[in-house]
């Protein structure tokens, strides 16, 4: 299941099947004091790794870098230029292809508007290349937000909050601070500036306060099922 | 106040005030069977010009191409790549900057996900290496699809729809074709094809019918309300 | 006609009857005192128009910004570097093939050696790409100079000299000052500097006082006249 | 000491005492059909996390991917182009020294010619542009093959080895296969060529059969002890 | 005064002097039937050895391969491409410059618009970079063709013609042959076309039957003189 | 056998031979006090030189400046990034392989790791591009320092040391220095830095007093016999 733990000759074996690989992305970012950098890297891997039990997709390693605009200069945000995560999708898929993987999903934590258009522009250009691949591409968030509604009751909710913050608790509580706080955003007004941290002086928003790991475990839930779903319908044949 | 009107001392006399300039970003782009490829030009051209006669803003002459998506295969869609959309911005940006000039509005009628990522991310980068360069980046729909309730009343309305359709009668009405219809949408389910229009058999998204010139206006008239406060807001000393 | 006036459908059908597409590029440059920024795209702009109504053609929107070497320090002059012009000409011939078009024309109104290279290597690695595209390469001054002797009589004429404010004050008389003088250019004797405005001291070149509409027109009307004549032999089948 | 288990504030703190960043580059790739294709990970991340226990070394997430060459076209190597992975290095070296870290060691497990090179060349751009950046660039292989005579009796050993063959089986027992062979290189005489494979018919080179744990112990006791003292005394003040 | 014939100290004392460099490009380029492809190699170099006695330049080993456009398809034409040769201009540049170079000549034999454009694009970024730099770009055909009317009395000449043959017959007369004609072009009238040799159907221009070693002598003096009076003015202090 | 100095005709007649073209690739970089900038272009030339005379090979013109690391900062190294090395050889190869030519080696005197990852890079892209290539990539020196144990008995020897001496000495002992010493090297401990000529402090490594050209010319006898050996067995059919 985990790709980095085949032989060569598992590998070529898995392949014959017509599997599906989940390609899974995560990121060194800040979020907030009480979640740690590896958050979104967290997430991704453990849905991939229950949706894979479920419906035989293969895991990939982790890409574990992403890219960052408004955490960029928060302490902590390791991340990669657009052209740079861009090129690494199109030589991963690439190599894959190359191998006869035909059906690919990029899995990432990280929702970031510039890092999914890497993602998002690479996976255009390999569906132009490559006329019978198939490839989904979304973040998990693109499920997760849609309980924003039963989890949060209405309340503002983002990066490192309610939701993000009770998902980490459910999977790794051993790396949630207990001591937690509500974190406010100010609107940049369609400003883009060298400072993008001013706009988040808390380096998340939400109110962390309210995270618990039943929260979490019920949007990863919530999120494992919708990609199950979507897998079986997206490459079913 | 258009930038290509001026001589170089009247430019040199212009920028000596500090003047804010827009940079508007149109496109050639299928929007339906009953508006024109120019649509996403007219609109922030529009705009613009409405904007700087309120608040001596400079305009700087259109770029006309966009980068495009889900319409890239419609017929007449005329797009360029995200990384040549980017290094586009990067120069121009680079140019007016050398030339005296510190604020820069950097307006797109068109608002496609990688678009907008290449002109951000161009603009994350300027921001970095001139200390004392002041950016704004937005479509103008960032401002119009908040009228969506009232103008639409909560239907569902997009590319090419009720709010554009409207837009572009207030401001080019020989250019919309009487007949129109409803634009329907199917869910790509995070899909990335080769063939994206079947996701829009119409072409556009909404009910075209109902749009009016004097829907158009409103909106027009929100947005260059907004646009004109946001520049006296981000750009006033 | 105008291509951002069309919409997608009637586009699809002007492609079927195998059009001439004429992608126009102007310039945001210095040309003296006298004449505005916008000269090398008024001039293209205008040609294409009268050979569009004679021949049939498409008028593609105008590629608003070029590449600049002698007058780019000079106030005004907003341009992008060679391959991002390379990159930007690629990109638009590949959508315009993409949607089936297959006999283009790149005219430009700025002369410029890099300028026109870049277009010049682009238009060779899309003959090679594409076999049954049919590509066109010029300037309109290399049609207008011919008119030298005519027009300035043997004398010393060019970048806004005679030849180029008379144009100009053929077809917007209303953007050229009445107020004109004579440039004087300054061998740079081979040498690249960081200040190239050094050798040309009035920011143009020839004896813009002699300049009329009258002359203008004459110009306008000969190179009207070559292309329509070359349109029709290169791209008559 | 794992970056991505700390939170932005623990990474803030840590990064004021001038820590040493080990960053570990890992591989997918056939290594036969003994060994698993993440050998090349599971090596610099086992010597990694022992060589933070002794310096108090920080360790950042993994890049999973490298470039590969005569291994590429075999089942199961997933890599990248060594103008990524350079490009890749570039940033990652950036966004650490951005956020104050000036001590990094870029340690990977897989050593190819290409893929080193890639390192190393982005590693000399680093550093010209980084005065006071500290930069050590080694596989774990530059220690691990000093004991050729000592483990391998002076036998010919190379990619899946002996050597690495043992290193697994000192670290991840459950992920080598049992039944082994000796592995065969045929020389390519200096041709590059479609199918470099060709010359690595068993897909490594070594006699497998006589890897042991405690010969795998051996060299990675061994390399941590070199790569400490590598550390001690390149970045001791 | 061959840089490639001294020692590394001997580059460190003559460097301290505050030497031009001559950097000299030449081209692998069919030629017609009757000369070397190697031609315009042949004569910037002997150009550069004359002048470099006379002036005590320093001559850098020469660059052997150009940029092709009309003879690209030709037998025997090895070039490279315009972003190649753009890339290498910059990198020796940077390269003398970091070693303490200020005065350098790009001289070509080769004179291709996108080649020429190639170099002062180049020359361009580069005198931006470096403030004390001074750089002089020309090809040798910039005054040989000065030459025209004296030798060639005014007929029709160009690529491979009497003044091209006549100077490699004055510098290695073994290498041309005896048999020669007259070479045709015919217009292309602005067509970029995959098969440009049909424009060019001797592969030359020009009656290279009218070619003699005293005209390729006279010819080459000239060159010599002016580009030494050229270099003087130029750098003199 | 000098492509250089052969006409279109002699080449294209030449190439329906299907013959060999070695493409040497040198360098300028300091060798110590003793040797010429050029060195690592005498050697490879002059081996071309001898086995085209054995084997009918055709030989390309120089390309006479590549990519260096530890020598980067010694007086006199004039070199072009990895990057640039890489287009340059892959432009060539492409111009080679568009006019028939299919069998070609890749000959360099200069051996720095991230130089021949250059062309091993390109080659390696180049077969993938053309099936029926045959492309050899190797420096001179694969063979010359097999004579190690023989020539320097097994003393260190390296760059500008007794086998390069020696060799130079052979072939241009003009340009050898009589006043030699013995070079050392300082382990750099797998450290990037920005002034690696430290590690180097003579600029060369080994004792080149005791060089001769008799041990020179048999280094190099042993280099063009086992080239040649080599083309006959990867080229003959």
């Amino acid at each position: 299941m985990r790709i980095s733990e085949m032989s060569s000759a598992e590998f070529a074996e898995a392949v014959k099947k017509g599997p599906v690989v989940i390609l899974p992305f995560g990121a060194v970012e800040a979020h907030g004091a009480h979640l740690p950098l590896g958050t979104d890297a967290i997430q991704p891997l453990a849905v991939a790794e229950e949706v894979a039990k479920r419906t035989g997709c293969l895991i990939a390693p982790l890409v574990a870098y992403g890219q960052h605009s408004s955490t960029k200069r928060m302490a902590g945000t390791i991340g990669v230029r657009m052209e740079t995560l861009k090129a690494l999708t199109i030589d991963l898929v690439d190599s894959f292809y190359f191998h006869g993987v035909r059906k690919i999903v990029l899995l990432t934590g990280h929702a970031g508007t510039i890092h999914m258009a890497a993602l998002k522009s690479a996976a255009e250009e390999l569906v132009w290349k490559y006329e019978d691949l198939r490839l989904m591409v979304l973040t998990d968030y693109d499920y997760a937000y849609r309980m924003n509604d039963e989890i949060c009751g209405g309340e503002e909710d983002g990066h490192g909050g309610i939701i993000e913050t009770s998902r980490i608790m459910a999977l790794r509580p051993d790396l949630v601070k207990k001591k937690r706080k509500k974190g406010r955003s100010i609107g940049p007004n369609f400003m883009v500036v060298r400072d993008p941290q001013r706009f988040y002086p808390d380096n998340f928003v939400g109110d962390a306060r309210k995270a618990t790991a039943e929260k979490g475990k019920k949007v990863n839930d919530f999120v494992v099922d919708r990609l199950t779903e979507a897998i079986e319908k997206n490459f079913g044949d």
